[in-house]
């Protein structure tokens, strides 16, 4: 009975890792069954090249239970300290409503959505970032805006190459007003350098005459506070055909001109106040809206509207076209994410508050300012600048450690800037904080009493005198009640993870557990200031040392860098340090960048950021890389040789025999290895990239460590890195400003508040139960493979015939037979309660699946089952009972519209379109729209909410 | 600009009352138009009689702004302490898991759902309710389970009057095991004094033969830990015609013979250790299980499978005529409610775990036990009892006081019996407070040490060999991501307050706003044991003290008693109090209870479980009760009169003007008046039942405080009372077991960790606030009613043509002209996306229609243009257009089923079907069944998961 009782006491019910992965111990039998596999160790040996195979287990500590990790979390938590952050500088304190909190962003329906690559199963979220978009527009006065970008410093330097390839200027120099916020400028330093350009920082309103520059980006209000009439500048700039980019304040803005209205072509900031926490750094959605006459140039995503099957409006991306993955190596920006669950939250709040409530709000906050700015006046501490929305500089002289140090013993955190001290306000600020600050400068004063006496600081000629946010969408929602179901209505529109697997290959749709998203909304987590004192954060760097460790444990390398805020910025932090490393060995010629022919559009796109030379590398008839070609170009570009950019497993979902061939061949000819880090969750456990010849990886935090996509945004790209390289990773003014390569991202790690989400699954999974979770998503590939093979093939495979985490496969022929397209089956794929697996990448006109080892075989039989039943349809159009364009496949997704129709003309009956086999009637989902025309809203583009007359004619 | 300014500076933004109430200022002034009021306090005064409003207006102190009341609870959370409570007693620590937390608890689709007296669109939790049935039969061995009760020792009060009902054995007289916890004996007592029985407390293994008994109340293992076979004691009771009621813990029944085996009748019990937290008393769900001769007196509510309009199976609630509204003064129970979100939360538990996962568990738990055991009798405290499952009883003499005190100081309550000491180990107990304890009775000793040497404690005769949860919902869901997609699909069947308005009069669905609903998940709150020493509740004791401050304010009352857990509670409370009053005057002869003929049944009901003989009063035809009849009656039974129960206003949702007349007849006559306080949400800030005469109400929290309904609970009922009946308010033996009348609940404060809600509440409103949230619910009530009146005559009036919060349309006319019935019109209003008000209550054949103040003007016309368009269907009957059997009226409520018929004979469109005027195609909510037949269901009863192949059978 003992024995018994010890051989169960795993404590199997509060096992993290058998909620994590999907498959029982019975499942895992039966398919490997399937699979023709002895055992999952003989199937991983069959799947991964003995070579790479890494010699001892992962050994992460013993994984907490779910219990256990929140109690550790909290024990992190009490180690932050919470302040009143008064340190400005682009961040500020904000009420996210608590009613957008509970059911946004700790809502499965909306944190598991994917991004809307498939605009029918996306409308909720799109029409929230339509939202977005016409709250930019509207508050910046500008045409256009994008879905956001990743943080208000990388969006200044997305505005700054947007503006060198529109500007009549040829001069490669760009103006930077000396009131930006540092971590700004410091990032537009990074991105300049290796491009060529030279930054030219200085007072817009007196500087500019003499620079002969490209463009200037302008801070509005500046970082400093001081709200100055920019138009001369802006006029300055345009007279000589150089762009103006206003970095400004969107509260601000709806008290003051807005950008469009002062002269700017450019409007770039960030949403993060409008009730995004400020999560020690992020995420938060920073944003861009330009001209009409620059649109097409605008980087990121751009949601628009189109009209569907039935002419009925329907959201989507728009412009997909512009993306990186065809401009790949003659880009200048590598952007392939947005935070879309953060712009979400902020265009919610906006639609909460309407545009009355936003102006109230910044009334109140400039007030509170403009009161402070009076005492500090009495207490002989005159504002710098008498014009201010919500900042204010002060110069304390000899003073200035003493008050520093008095605010700190009110638990207030004031701007230390190089020369003033800095007090920036927001709306969480309260009249006893404003007295608090004024006992800091040693003053006793009563907030009603100077309240009495005090007159506002904007300057009248700023200020703004036209309407915003006069969609109704901002004014029918003010009742918490009526916001409730809102957002109910929009995410019931949407498919994502809490209602069925998302297959997407390369994506990595794993679950994202709930006990892994609870801290990061936790105050001691969610509400500090980036720049706060260290010792304020000492949970936080408890926990990045771990994760650091962790992260080197896994992936073999040596140092980790976790500012990198997307995978995107992760690649070019990584090519930044293997350009840093080769010029400290005065080798700053070695530029070229080997990149195979399957690889993402964002390695050539990063590589060319950092000034390096893509020459393309051919794959073989199999998908591998071609390791004569590889070979032969590494020994024609020997000397220039800078590094090779490879994905592994493959992007075609293989893992490749010859890998570590191939790193020894690049470090021959003193190259580098970037190994993307994209199909890490295919590796952790099994193969360390470290160990078999790469030198630097990025890691989707956001695919291999559970954040959640967020409908597209946030996700996290940290960098490891060999020993060599560590020097080389990005730096930051906050941390260490004198590091040999700058920060790309404006906080010094990143989207911090996420962090705690892969820290909390490592906890509770542990070296062994990661393992586990890479040997399941292999088993759930090739379960998958096995079953679809026989009827749609799968295109690649190793010579043991196993795929690594996903598998491609091959409706190709059936276009011949059929005409069916890779679009049919997608949409169709609707229709059964799914959304499609990756489109057309890396192979045109394929499908990429992509299990995760989080699905049951009951979900991965449903899905195989699905696509069986496809087969079958599309062999009813090969035997001729109908053709293509009357088929259920074309006229996929069938919506509510269409069963409706009393008029059934169909070459099927409602039932074959509507349910087909597996489909249950009773808890269907439904695409709200038909399948949407792209090339409309293209020709059409419309990128904010319509107007009402158009929502009218849209109606029933 | 600064008058402006000041002028704004309320704090619009930031003001919560704007955020609860529906209405804008504009919307109240276009509303006041249409029902013809020159103002709201206009409005006002032609609704309520002058003669009661208040003087003085309702100050409860400056509201609070969200951010500051959740700022505020936080001080609160701190002033409580979270200690180990191994206290056991009926209560538990428990792990709810991460993802049933945050998708069911703090899940508005979940907790913001009505009763499921609309089945159709209640599918969801209907399902979920018929796991928990299930979960209860298998566990308990018996045929059929309720879907919950109050608490453990009201159940077992019900059991006992259950009992009563069905012995062969005529003696008053009941047995209760004196291993049974404290409370609920104490609760039996207050229940069996009032109706003459007595109760004998023994040993059942020796004092059974004896007592001359109806029926015994055992609990197994017993409160003391002690796990004896019983079936000695059954089959004693069984021998006499006596019944058997077990109360059985959950978790033990997955490794002992369960009640059924043992040959009990009835099982009691509580679920809350299945992943409810303790809340410091509540709420969780108690339950009950029968054997199938009994199943017609079950108390409570029942789940039942039927068959809808397409003889597909559906849920709904069985054998409703068993509810007391038919019973009424011959009622021995006024239940009417259940704890339906906690057992939804405890049978997720098990659909979560599985039999082998709570078997698990379980196991885990008697393993720590057994070895505490083992340590504390090398320490020479040998447990009192062999055999135990997860409570220890040591009789540790004169160090008594020391053990605790060292306990204490390891933050450890352990619990303080008569003469022993008890330790209760929970899922939560870690070796480490196993050795903590050991350290508490002065040992030293290693957990795994003494677990090398220690067997287990269950007796081999009591072992469990029948299989449990052998359902596949119950095997189908052990990965998170399985089983958030299940809580999803089943919320999705819904229909709840965040999608759509729910009018139902009487039951006063407002909101429940998320800053409410935060707290009460805080481990600060929600892990505390009811029995913890005061000074670890300190937080709670603040709470309470200014909750009933408020209360009294609110109500003009001078003492609240926040014991009762539901409204029937309540009454069934406030009722003894009477009776406690009138017998320490020496008058126990009265004994008559004046009840107006239109009272909600529970009123009889609560009447007759105190003793009381009910005598109906008149009502006159425009529904006031009739005061001549009222006055003569009284008159009549003058010497024995103990009381009026009043509602006011009155259930067909009027203020009668006589209401201080007939307080002043009653009172003429020696009576006490009770006025049932579940329309108390008219009257907050406008007048006092304090003031006009009424001596004692109790107060739905749940109604007009804003706790949520849960899907039909959990709901509270605090009960106010004037000075003179303060010393007959329940007592209870944890705080203050002197008092003249007993408990009426499990725990002292109810379901205190859900008065957090109702504080936060008041906390936020403000006095201004709450009484602005009156008089727009009377407007919201008066507009609908003006609304609707051309089409649908409301039935009740006062004398100025006003209702108060609610409304009775009355369709019966149209009944003779259309044959159409009020069912069909509520069936045809989810056809619409709405919920139905209230059928037949309180008048058959009608609907009450309460908006509460939550409701937008939008949404008040969306639901108006709704009845009307019905109104029309229903004209198009009149006019032949078809008959009411082949109307859209009959056929509601339309499904999917219905629209993918390819064969459609209907006499009107699938468009006028499915999406009458004013229904979203895209956005349209589903009702997942048809029209559900009752009558099939109660009598081919089906109370458990039925067996696979039914589902198969029911599978499209």
């Amino acid at each position: 009975m003992m024995t018994a009782h010890r051989k169960t006491n795993g404590d199997t019910a509060a096992s993290f890792v058998r909620r994590h992965i999907g498959p029982s111990a019975r499942e895992v039998t039966a398919m490997l069954e399937t699979v023709s596999a002895k055992s999952v160790d003989a199937l991983m040996a069959e799947t991964l090249p003995a070579s790479i195979r890494q010699a001892a287990p992962l050994d992460l500590g013993k994984p907490l239970s779910e219990t256990e990790a929140i109690a550790h979390m909290a024990e992190l938590a009490r180690q932050n300290q919470v302040f009143t952050s008064l340190i400005g500088q682009g961040y500020s304190g904000t009420i996210l409503p608590a009613v957008i909190q509970r059911n946004i962003l700790e809502n499965p329906a909306w944190y598991t959505a994917y991004t809307p690559y498939q605009p029918e199963i996306s409308q909720g979220r799109l029409e929230a970032l339509l939202n977005f978009q016409t709250m930019i527009c509207d508050l910046t006065g500008l045409d256009v805006a994008n879905a956001s970008l990743l943080d208000e410093a990388t969006a200044a330097a997305e505005a700054m190459a947007l503006a060198e390839r529109h500007s009549q200027v040829k001069a490669k120099a760009f103006f930077v007003d000396k009131d930006v916020h540092p971590q700004t400028l410091a990032v537009m330093r990074t991105r300049a350098e290796p491009l060529g350009w030279s930054l030219i920082v200085g007072d817009p309103l007196t500087d500019l005459d003499k620079a002969d520059v490209l463009g200037a980006l302008l801070q509005y209000p500046g970082s400093s506070g001081a709200l100055r009439d920019l138009r001369p500048a802006i006029s300055a700039l345009k007279a000589k055909g150089a762009l103006a980019i206003l970095a400004a304040d969107l509260l601000a803005l709806t008290l003051i001109a807005s950008p469009g209205e002062l002269g700017a072509d450019i409007a770039i900031g960030s949403a993060q106040r409008f009730g995004v926490p400020m999560g020690y750094g992020g995420p938060h959605a920073a944003y861009m809206a330009v001209r009409d006459a620059l649109k097409r140039s605008l980087p990121g995503r751009i949601v628009g509207l189109s009209v569907d099957s039935r002419g009925a409006p329907a959201y989507r991306l728009a412009l997909q076209t512009r993306e990186q993955h065809i401009r790949r190596e003659k880009a200048t920006s590598n952007i392939c994410t947005a935070q879309v669950l953060l712009a979400v939250i902020a265009s919610m709040y906006a639609v909460y508050h309407g545009p009355e409530g936003l102006a109230q709000i910044a009334r109140n906050v400039h007030r509170r300012t403009a009161v402070l700015a009076s005492g500090l006046r009495k207490l002989g501490f005159a504002p710098q600048s008498e014009t201010f929305f919500d900042t204010l500089s002060v110069d304390a002289g000899a003073r200035r450690a003493e008050i520093v140090a008095r605010a700190a013993a009110e638990k207030i955190n004031l701007g230390v800037g190089e020369t003033a001290l800095r007090i920036a306000l927001d709306e969480t600020t309260t009249p006893a904080t404003v007295e608090a600050v004024w006992r800091a400068f040693s003053g006793t004063l009563a907030y009603a009493e100077i309240d009495a006496t005090t007159r506002e600081a904007l300057p009248e000629a700023l200020k703004r005198t036209t309407a915003f946010l006069t969609h109704p969408v901002f004014h029918a929602h003010r009742s918490e009640t009526e916001m409730l179901r809102y957002m109910r209505k929009l995410s019931d529109r949407d498919l994502a993870l809490d209602r069925a697997m998302i297959p997407l290959g390369s994506c990595t749709m794993k679950l994202n557990a709930t006990t892994e998203m609870m801290p990061l909304t936790w105050p001691e987590f969610a509400t500090l200031h980036p720049f706060v004192p260290r010792e304020q954060a000492s949970g936080y760097h408890a926990l990045f040392a771990r994760l650091e460790k962790w992260l080197c444990d896994i992936t073999g390398y040596d140092a980790i860098s976790l500012q990198p805020n997307s995978g995107a910025q992760g690649e070019y932090a990584g090519l930044l340090a293997i350009r840093g490393y080769h010029a400290a060995r005065g080798e700053t010629h070695r530029k070229i960048c080997l990149i195979p022919s399957s690889a993402h559009g964002t390695n050539p796109a990063s590589a060319a950021m950092v000034g390096m030379d893509v020459v393309v590398v051919s794959c073989e008839k199999n998908g591998d890389v071609d390791v004569n070609d590889l070979r032969a170009k590494a020994e024609k570009h020997s000397k220039d040789l800078a590094a090779v950019m490879i994905t592994y497993p493959s992007t075609h979902g293989v893992f490749e025999e010859h890998i570590r061939e191939i790193c020894d061949i690049v470090h021959g000819h003193g190259g580098q290895v970037y190994l993307d880090g994209a199909n890490l969750n295919a590796q952790v456990g099994l193969s360390r990239p470290g160990d078999y010849g790469a030198d630097v990886s990025h890691l989707n935090l956001h695919k291999t460590f559970c954040i959640p996509h967020g409908g597209g945004g946030p996700g996290m790209g940290p960098i490891g890195v060999k020993a060599h390289l560590a020097p080389f990773l990005p730096g930051h003014p906050a941390t260490n400003a004198e590091a040999p390569v700058g920060p790309v991202s404006a906080a010094p790690f990143g989207s911090a508040s996420i962090l705690t989400i892969s820290y909390i699954y490592i906890l509770m999974m542990g070296g062994e139960g990661l393992k586990r979770a890479t040997e399941i998503a292999i088993l759930n590939a090739n379960y998958i493979a096995a079953r679809l093979d026989p009827h749609f093939p799968v295109l690649y495979k190793n010579a043991k015939g196993r795929v690594a985490h996903e598998c491609i496969v091959d409706p190709r022929p059936l276009k011949v037979t059929s005409g069916v397209t890779v679009d049919d089956i997608a949409k169709r794929l609707i229709d059964y309660g799914f959304h499609a697996p990756t489109m057309s990448f890396p192979v045109p006109g394929t499908l990429m699946i992509e299990p995760t080892e989080s699905e049951s075989k009951a979900e991965l039989d449903r899905f195989c089952d699905a696509m069986i039943a496809i087969r079958k349809e599309i062999a009813e159009v090969e035997a001729g009972r109908f053709k293509i364009e009357a088929s259920p496949l074309r006229h996929a997704p069938h919506t509510v519209h269409d069963i409706a129709d009393d008029d059934w003309k169909r070459a099927y009956t409602r039932a074959e379109g509507c349910f087909p086999q597996g489909v249950s009637r009773t808890d269907k989902y439904w695409s709200p729209v038909g399948r949407v025309d792209n090339v409309y809203g293209d020709r059409n583009l419309v990128c904010s909410c319509p107007p009402v007359s158009d929502y009218a004619q849209a109606a029933e």
